[in-house]
């Protein structure tokens, strides 16, 4: 699909929150076209301003409106919260036949945040998949990242679980995962979105109970150099 | 509910089974007296001589049916295949009046394995529940913890993420994670089983595209001394 990352536009709609702004970083760090969507142009601007001037200017990070970065964009990646979702796809679905659409959104439902709530179509994802129909591959992925360490160095301890409507989706995003110095997995097809997205839940029940902020799920037993070269 | 370790009875229910003996054989160790459950009496007894011959005689484990096992215990753990399911509860579910259900079914529906695939009732804990009705606590375990190490003394790298239907029912099985020797997480209300079940589908996913044989997760980012207070 792809052949040189360096020609690759990722757009990050809702990117001028903090989520979408560390991805954003992270994917222009490691030499990606980003561009930061918003509802707002203006807010955008000064997002990617802000995003430039942490990597001094060695890199192309421009702020737009979401609809015009979703049509710019290979690769649409969406940082809303799940009570803008339905309407941010309604508004950029045109933009994205033919692409890839990564949906970063957990589907909490105040006040319950540590109770698992799916929508009607099963997760967040498949929802995304319902609006956008058939000509749009989409992949669930990131929901579980903090945004707290995007903007540093610190090591950041959880893994990410990709689902998504196909092998090849899948494959797309764990190179994104990997571009931003994190360890993805495939986790299957878009019905496990649930798991993915569920977690968020489990884990803010146990950063409640156990005094923690950001924890995280890593996968254990199985040997790093088959994960790497599958 | 229970003061002292040394009278309480557990149940595995189709303990014959490998996790169900694995699961059986920690508890034995740990000073708990087990009753193996089985619809066949005669495999039960075998099962329990042989981890009595594991403790070398230094434990309690007696071999039934599952109906009388379930009649005995105060703890009734349930380690059936999904195609077991509802046949089993429902031919105990009146011996689980006041007692706490632990739930360790994971519903994979063949062939595709790998898949998330639900009941109606969104989760086999949430089934489960609907079919014991009002009297009993039902909680979801253990599911994603491979037998292999059970019986021996390799170093188990996955930890049990707990739901149940209450603070309370989570609280006890978080001490029969503790007495297995592995480090479990209270993951909330019993509508979070989906996520602990379905973690199943994606570690068999993992293991399938990565060559390992028993993918696991460990929660990171909590402090461990935090943990152990909690």
């Amino acid at each position: 699909m792809f052949k040189e990352t360096l020609l690759l536009t990722i757009a990050v709609l809702g990117g001028t929150g903090k989520e979408g702004k560390g991805l954003a970083f992270r994917w222009a760090r490691a030499g990606y076209r980003v561009l930061i969507g918003s509802r707002s142009s203006e807010k955008a601007v000064t997002t990617a301003s802000e995003i430039m001037e942490l990597l001094e200017g060695s890199s192309s990070v421009v702020g737009t409106t979401n609809q015009d970065a979703a049509e710019q964009a290979n690769i649409v990646v969406l940082t809303v919260p799940y009570s803008a979702h339905r309407a941010t796809l309604e508004s950029v679905k045109d933009a994205l036949k033919g692409k890839l659409l990564v949906d970063v959104t957990v589907p909490l439902m105040p006040p319950k945040l540590s109770k698992v709530q799916m929508p009607p179509a099963g997760s967040a994802a498949q929802e995304a998949k319902e609006i956008v129909g058939e000509d749009v591959e989409v992949a669930a992925a990131f929901q579980n990242v903090s945004h707290e360490h995007l903007l540093d160095e610190e090591e950041i301890e959880c893994d990410v679980l990709v689902t998504g409507t196909s092998k090849k989706a899948r494959a797309d995003v764990l190179k994104l995962v990997e571009a931003a110095g994190l360890t993805g997995w495939d986790a299957g097809p878009i019905e496990n979105s649930v798991v993915v997205e569920g977690l968020a839940s489990v884990l803010i029940n146990i950063n409640r109970l156990y005094g923690s902020k950001h924890a995280g799920i890593k996968i254990t037993g199985v040997p790093t150099q088959s994960a790497e070269s599958a």
